[in-house]
């Protein structure tokens, strides 16, 4: 078994002789697909595929080409996404299109979901039809997803369960069709690659969640960006939803007010919704739901028919992402 | 052998059906995929897929999945290429970005990629990883060939070669590729398959050539659109990047400064840049061009190894698409 440590080496290794050992033509084209692909990120995604297919084989070598599929899609998103948001920065560097143009990011983010659908090619013929199934599944919800997300921002009234929808799409059934096409190569039988979809999913609804709570209730310290830049930017997290949801009328009524008001004062803004939310236990509640989706993974996990040993892994994966503080 | 009007049938059948048997969430992003496919065009790239196929096999069954994922891919270029252009109308409607402004419209773009894709993996398993090669590597072309395109617009000094080696990306390579997969889906050896490829990227390359011409040298009754079009806009066309390259310094500095000059006077400028290309028998010369890429497909067409009477509907395409005048 390999270590998730090991695993991103492969990935990281994988990814530059890709770049080394072919042309790329023209340089406008492929300069802004590689700038996006080598940020330094977590590569949570093609780790997961190799994870999911290490629990069944020892040799990952057969995975390789779908885990660089998932990665290159998933930034593909987020570049496509930066344009959609108007986005100046990510991880602390110029957006594409703030870098090359509108234009440029574009182009660029199409090359690169069709570099994805190359390395899925490349993946054992026996499987490639069973992958194409469960990528193309996963990457036509992420669209829906991002859509919900535009049409939630352009002002639709959200509820609890829109927003868990939203984020399902948007974030998690990515990581979980991952973890299954990983099952896949490694040959499992239809109820594992099942469990360790919905383990991925469950995971990535957490994951998504800790996200929101760390914007507002995490420590600065450690958190790396500002704390609160999500109530600043009216942005509709779970903790917002969650407390536009279960407030009385004077309280949702301030809350509007705070959202709405603009006096420039940001640290006063971020105190007072902070405050409502402290009200109405809006951290609590929000860590309850992270706790239900950590366990409904864990429990899908579980029931994965393979020994426990294989699973470490995975689960010290799922630990870290669920009590990561940053 | 079905005709070219029945493999029309089959494909706007199919598509029809394909909308009205599924659920398409949400309609945000959904609606412009469709507005975007129900145009009413020529489906020359699946009908190519299918007589590709038609040509080794009777049953076309095998090829509508590949035809319809051609299809899709080719009019979601379409839709981001307009975006790039800033285009306000396609086929006398308003583009997709200017009905639904431009986020809509890479979104809609990105998630009909994926559709090409779900089809394309719809396709008989044996011919997958075959046919997934000579697509994803004709979709990458055609991304490369775009942005050659926007660099040469941008400015760059163009020859002749560097123009058809971009409409040979931009154009050419999808209509070869699309008969290549119907080979490919007819069981077509490797030799038969390369033919039918070049085949298709001589017409491709004869077929831009011809827009260029008739957009100048059309006949304004049957043309449809003005003619003059590409002059006034400065175009980098067959015909500007010829005429630049085989003009004395005093005719190149007329022309160079009458593409400059922007007095206003439509007309006059049409009529002053045509003349310009009378007197360098531009007309002559693209159409020398045109036969000679026609010459050469018709030539890779009769190394097909294919009786033929198989190959006369291919033949009368062809002929469809250079002799025509509109």
């Amino acid at each position: 078994m390999k270590s998730i440590e090991e695993l991103l080496e492969v990935i990281e290794r994988n990814l530059s002789e890709y770049r080394e050992n072919n042309l790329f033509y023209p340089a406008e084209l492929y300069d802004p697909v590689f700038y996006t692909l080598q940020h330094g990120g977590k590569r949570i995604r093609p780790v997961l595929v190799l994870m999911g297919l290490n629990l069944f084989e020892d040799c990952i070598d057969e995975g390789i080409a779908s885990a660089l599929a998932v990665e290159i899609f998933h930034n593909f998103t987020l570049l496509h996404d930066d344009i959609m948001d108007n986005s100046s920065q990510r991880r602390s560097r110029p957006t594409v299109h703030k870098k090359w143009g509108v234009n440029t990011a574009i182009l660029s983010g199409d090359a690169m979901m069709i570099l994805a659908y190359r390395f899925l090619a490349k993946s054992p013929q026996k499987h490639l039809s069973s992958l194409m199934n469960v990528f193309n599944k996963a990457a036509l919800e992420v669209c829906e997803g991002q859509q919900l997300d535009i049409n939630f921002e352009a002002g639709s009234s959200v509820q609890e369960k829109d927003y868990l929808e939203m984020i399902r799409l948007k974030t998690s059934v990515l990581l979980a069709a991952a973890l299954q096409m990983g099952a896949v190569l490694g040959n499992a039988d239809q109820e594992d690659q099942e469990n360790l979809y919905l383990f991925g999913l469950n995971l990535g609804l957490a994951f998504q969640l800790q996200d929101d709570y760390l914007d507002t209730f995490g420590d600065q310290s450690v958190f790396g960006k500002r704390i609160g830049n999500d109530i600043l930017t009216n942005k509709k997290t779970f903790l917002l939803v969650k407390a536009l949801e279960i407030s009385a009328e004077t309280t949702r009524e301030k809350l509007v007010k705070r959202m709405i008001l603009n006096d420039g004062n940001e640290t006063e803004k971020i105190r007072q919704v902070t405050e409502i939310y402290e009200d109405l236990s809006i951290a609590e509640l929000t860590k309850q739901k992270i706790r239900h989706f950590h366990q409904n993974s864990l429990d899908h996990l579980s029931r994965v028919k393979v020994d426990d040993e294989r699973k470490a892994f995975l689960l010290e994966l799922a630990e870290q992402l669920i009590t990561r503080d940053k």
